[in-house]
């Protein structure tokens, strides 16, 4: 726990403030888990190597676990504490949060499930630039939401939504160059596809990761910014001082 | 609001449960228009009907309204009425299936943006009837699952989840038939990704249904049978009496 988290740091000796810091703890460690998922689905896939496909597979257990403990974790602070103000915020933006890491950790098993087939077909597809770019700026994106949620960040936050709006344009780049590939190659369809969804994959844990850092702002300032554009956000989180 | 609904009718003439009616009936609300979404965006496709296709996208806006609405009206019951047991099984299953119903919304709106732009092109591609039957399953899965969210029950939630089962093995066939036009006949691959990904937002949709049934089966019965086999879920569905 950080000591600079200025939503617990103000009541830090009660046993209320012990409750809500474990499931803090366990989410943030359940995040770094995520985050580890996904950078090595990425280098199961870019190294063709198998074995940590399958091993990022079989973790995909231990984040479901993850998500069932802290989902409990907040209920019993629910119906034990009656948390109000900054405190029920942080309940609503975890539990809202924690759903998005188990979603992190579901597309990365996916990619790790590609990944393994690509190995058994034993060669490279066409793609993989695209692929290890924008595979690169969604784990800093997942790093930094992350980050913003353990320090209740609303500035970083709202880095995080504009960094979202840069991949979904690499990736419609990215899928533009790989119907090229398809056209021209027609014989190598069923590969491109496979790298098709990995990029896809990588586009919605992007959507993820915005959906946390939009937890933040709410959990930081108490405005719900789903569905808000990144210019109003901005002038909401710059124009009321935390 | 159903009489039969169970969780409700116990407290019938409390201000508590008034609120909590409130949400819950906006929460059905949304769940009919989102399904009206979903029916609107596969008949846009299919019928190349561009000026539902933009209807539906206009829509979706009013989705996202709800869904703030709906997580506004449950946060102020937990700060007003510490709801416990029951009750609060039903605030925490609603605030999940809200995301699952805007995320239903997303998808409705993806697939109509792909229906206009195959209006403008002016022409059918191939895999339309694999859309229209999956289309077709779909919406009865959200039909079924909402109904069940009204009456919270279990039973029915189970039948979701194995409707989910099927509609992912013809997720897997349809896609391959795909991958075989798209080999046949390069000049039409990127019509035929546009299939694929329709049929992608609608294997999506089933799963955010099945999301919801697990959320019905949390509220009836108290387990979390999220990431549990549906051979576990029935024996604990049937082997505890409500």
């Amino acid at each position: 726990m950080s000591p600079t988290n200025p939503v617990l740091s103000h009541h830090i000796s009660s046993q209320f403030n012990e409750d809500l810091q474990d499931v803090h703890t366990k989410f943030m460690t359940m995040g770094g888990l995520v985050e580890q998922q996904v950078a090595n689905a990425i280098h199961a896939l870019l190294d063709t190597n198998a074995s940590l496909a399958i091993d990022v597979q079989f973790q995909d257990n231990t984040v479901n676990q993850y998500e069932r403990e802290i989902d409990e974790g907040l209920t019993l602070i629910l119906v034990r504490r009656h948390p109000a103000a900054s405190d029920l915020r942080m309940v609503i933006a975890m539990s809202k949060a924690n759903t998005d890491l188990e979603r992190i950790g579901d597309e990365a098993a996916k990619i790790a499930r590609i990944a393994q087939d690509l190995c058994d077909e034993g060669e490279s597809p066409r793609g993989y630039m695209e692929t290890r770019h924008i595979g690169n700026q969604v784990r800093v994106m997942i790093h930094d939401a992350l980050d913003a949620f353990a320090r209740v960040d609303a500035e970083q936050a709202l880095r995080v939504l504009l960094a979202d709006a840069d991949i979904d344009r690499e990736y419609q780049s990215a899928m533009r160059t790989l119907m090229t590939y398809m056209i021209e190659d027609p014989r190598h369809i069923s590969r491109v596809l496979n790298v098709m969804w990995v990029l896809r994959a990588l586009e919605r844990i992007g959507d993820h990761a915005r959906n946390i850092s939009e937890q933040v702002i709410y959990m930081a300032k108490g405005f719900d910014v789903r569905h808000t554009s990144v210019e109003e956000i901005e002038e909401k989180v710059q124009g009321h001082p935390h």
